[in-house]
């Protein structure tokens, strides 16, 4: 028996007369269900069995079905490893994970026009299913399927799916997303929702945002931009300084760096706005050393990297004064600049504030999500 | 003479010196008219006649004009029976086209990604010309489209078009976008704007939905669906469920049924949302029983097919009892289930009921406008 | 030295060290820099100089950096006399540039589906980054781009961007869009954004429309049809009827008439919206013969153009006596067509008034558009 990634959908593995129980609702009469686990890709052919006739489906939403044939499919696995199903959330990848990721966006840097590379995913179509609209984000996955020879199909306006007139669960839309295309890139307001789309679906899904929730490609880029700038990742000192409460991408970042040996962050933020007990515990039971610091100065003169996230007025209410304050004291600007060392840089989070353009993080992102449209469609 | 397709537009066809007279109101001067008519395919070149010099059209909105040449191309027709040049309204297609479009369906069903046939459509340009958003619909015919290697123009804004600023007519925005692509496929919420559309364009158009009027489209995948899941069209029993005074599908279903032979229909709905006199006229006059009862399990136990429509609350106005009431009475639940034939099927009007993705309706629709496509812009 | 064109930017161009100091704000650590100059095309790569360093950086939203190396291009000159790198205005074109691009808007006219033609762009994308919603605008360069084989990122949202949350500026957002694309067509609500797009881009930049400003490519068809109507523009008589003062097209169109020799224009127009002193000026200054005139009839009988621009009812506030008294005198109606010159055409602004589309002027849109796309990508 084996789980499905990211899914409730479970496998009961008989090898010798390749027979599989299968709860998962997508999997329906005559339908050829693609079964993404972490070992093994199977194609089901389910048997017709109406989902009318399944006592339990109408209670719980799934059926119960057979599969007549098993054909595991292993040419998509690196030596064993793992095989990318959909990227859901920045906890999912391992520093193997990344760093295979990340040899394959350096590749992705290297395509030229007109190319070979430039054309691998001719004949796949991606669909970007926005739930609110998105232009950078969405603009970015776009021009990465575009840049690799696949087709898009395109709507700021998912939302429209779930309106009254219609009345359409985030399940049924999937379900019929996915017989126009081959894989979804999804942005929601609800957290939790790319999950959601990913436990229905039985094409890739990658989350380009899911309300408070994760923005994953979003912290590999970032991740991504600093072993670019540095060179490295084990051992680097990063000050991340703002509002630490609030940004999503602040948060996928520790996570992604808890993944790395010796490394030490440091939180520099207003009272109003600090970094939430829940990462801080996170980071210490992985053995990551963290210490909260007022003094943006000292911390920039002992960082690798700066990691800059916009502090947004709306979050001091009316106390208008302690908002002014806090621009003042935890902006880097060029006195806290003059304290930084000569090799080190400031990456700023780019969802909140577009002068993270200036580091090539916009490029770097593209070349990660043109990674990821790979790793999803073709395999390693 | 001939006449247009679905075209006001009249051919007088000398046939010795190849001169037509034509009042369609979009053929003006030098413009290379490409006459859409059921009998033959013919390229006019028109004389310059200014439009401002015809005193007819500036009271009517036509011209006349006349042919210097005309090329008869007959090798898009099919045994001399029919050539496709629009898809405005269920009735214009009788059994012999739909079976033969149903027979392409199925051939797009096999076709394979990266194949020639996946490329049919290469270098045409279908726009997307939405006066209203349609998110599903719109998705299913740009995937379509592209999964024969055609490329889309997008438009869920097409309303801007006919805004105060501009004030263009829908005719004069169908000449506009005409000299942009190949194909229209248009959403509108006025009932007869496909028509008007077609009588206007120069290229093929798809009625994708205009108001409480026509969506074929919808409705042919709807009988391909039956004719997928039961085997056969001919003497079969179909018990159409819940609103049927306000679902255009649902009228469109009953018209395409009656082209069959020995087809039963039952009517079972709330009194409030009874399917009107014209469809059962209609019906009446082309042979076709059916009845009204108010018995779902019974109706049910005698159908190959339940096709069921959403009952909208807005439909009882402040009579939320009786709303309820027809809830429990007329919506196909375990019960009824029960009390049908095993071979039978039940299907989900998809414009109003999502959870007919469940029964590949809505992979049934792709194949179905793939064929379309492919019937219009290539011929048989 | 030479500077760029539309640009700040300063090159202090030492040809032995191959050595240039860029002041221009997008010429950053690491970036490969395509300065756009009318003389010389240079791709300079950058030291490593983080903007933080640059004192001058932060008060002017500039930087300086050094080019370590410069390779000239000439291949893009025709007869070393001009190279296209944006198009933001009607003003930077004189007639031999104009004479060019007409030249190969004639040769996309004849490019046919699936020849080779229409596959030089293939690899390039095209952005369409609308800050306002022009559909016809849009569509018209979409359908450009996607006739000559390349591809497309479509936005009408873009002022998202510069949203209260994101608080992007417009260079900002170009800085990152460039990061994703070939070539972007803006739209933009304010006079002197599509400049400001250009001065700071690294690719070619087209101004489809900024605000009450310019919108090139109308002024460019409108020119190209008369030229494909007329046969010459030399020595043409042109009437510009209806409102002069706010129509951007009309006001363009006078100055693109003002490149040719012995033109003369006649001004017709309720006193309201009057053509402005400005450009009265300016054909003065250049020699053209202008006169003002209330007799529509008079001058429709001497010209070879009749321009007819649409007349606003807002325009004249609560004067509605007025309105009326204009649209009966200022509109070309049977009566003053009988009056004109057997050769004469009218043209119509498309802007303004979609019945310009009779005379062909969408699809010479098109070809204009086509042409630019080729030149600006591919060069002559």
């Amino acid at each position: 028996m084996s789980s499905c990634a990211f899914s409730t959908c479970k496998l009961h593995d008989t090898l010798l007369d390749h027979e599989f129980i299968c709860n998962k609702p997508s999997c329906f009469p005559k339908h050829l269900v693609h079964l993404k686990t972490n070992r093994i890709s199977a194609n089901l052919s389910c048997l017709k069995i109406s989902p009318y006739n399944s006592s339990t489906w109408q209670q719980t939403g799934r059926l119960q079905c057979r599969a007549l044939d098993v054909e595991s499919n292993r040419t998509f696995l690196k030596g064993d490893l793992f095989q990318l199903d959909d990227v859901i959330e920045a906890q999912q990848f391992d520093r193997e994970i990344l760093s295979a990721i990340f040899e394959v966006a350096r590749e992705m840097e290297t395509i030229e026009k007109k190319s070979r590379g430039s054309q691998i995913l001719k004949g796949y179509l991606m669909a970007t299913l926005f739930y609110e609209p998105s232009t950078r984000t969405r603009l970015s996955f776009e021009s990465a399927m575009k840049r690799l020879g696949g087709e898009v199909l395109t709507t700021e306006n998912a939302r429209e799916f779930s309106s009254a007139a219609k009345g359409e669960t985030l399940e049924d839309t999937i379900r019929t997303v996915e017989g126009y295309t081959d894989i979804i890139v999804m942005r929601h307001f609800e957290s939790g929702a790319a999950r959601r789309a990913a436990m229905t679906a039985n094409i890739p899904v990658i989350n380009a945002g899911d309300g408070p929730g994760q923005h994953p490609t979003q912290a590999l880029l970032d991740v991504y931009t600093i072993e670019r700038e540095i060179g490295r990742l084990d051992g680097i000192k990063v000050g991340l300084v703002g509002d630490l409460a609030n940004g999503r991408t602040v948060r996928s970042l520790a996570y992604l760096l808890a993944k790395y040996n010796g490394v030490k962050i440091y939180f520099v933020s207003p009272e109003v706005v600090k970094m939430k007990d829940d990462i801080k515990e996170y980071l210490t039971s992985k053995g990551v050393k963290w210490e909260e610091s007022a003094n943006l100065k000292e911390v920039a003169s002992k960082c690798d990297v700066v990691y800059q996230t916009r502090i947004q007025r709306e979050r001091f209410g009316e106390r208008i004064d302690l908002y002014d304050e806090a621009r003042g004291k935890y902006i880097v600007d060029r006195n806290i600049l003059s304290a930084m060392q000569k090799h080190a840089v400031i990456t700023l989070e780019v969802d909140g504030d577009p002068r993270a353009a200036y580091f090539r993080q916009a490029k770097n992102g593209l070349f990660i999500r043109m990674a990821l449209l790979k790793l999803l469609l073709l395999g390693w």
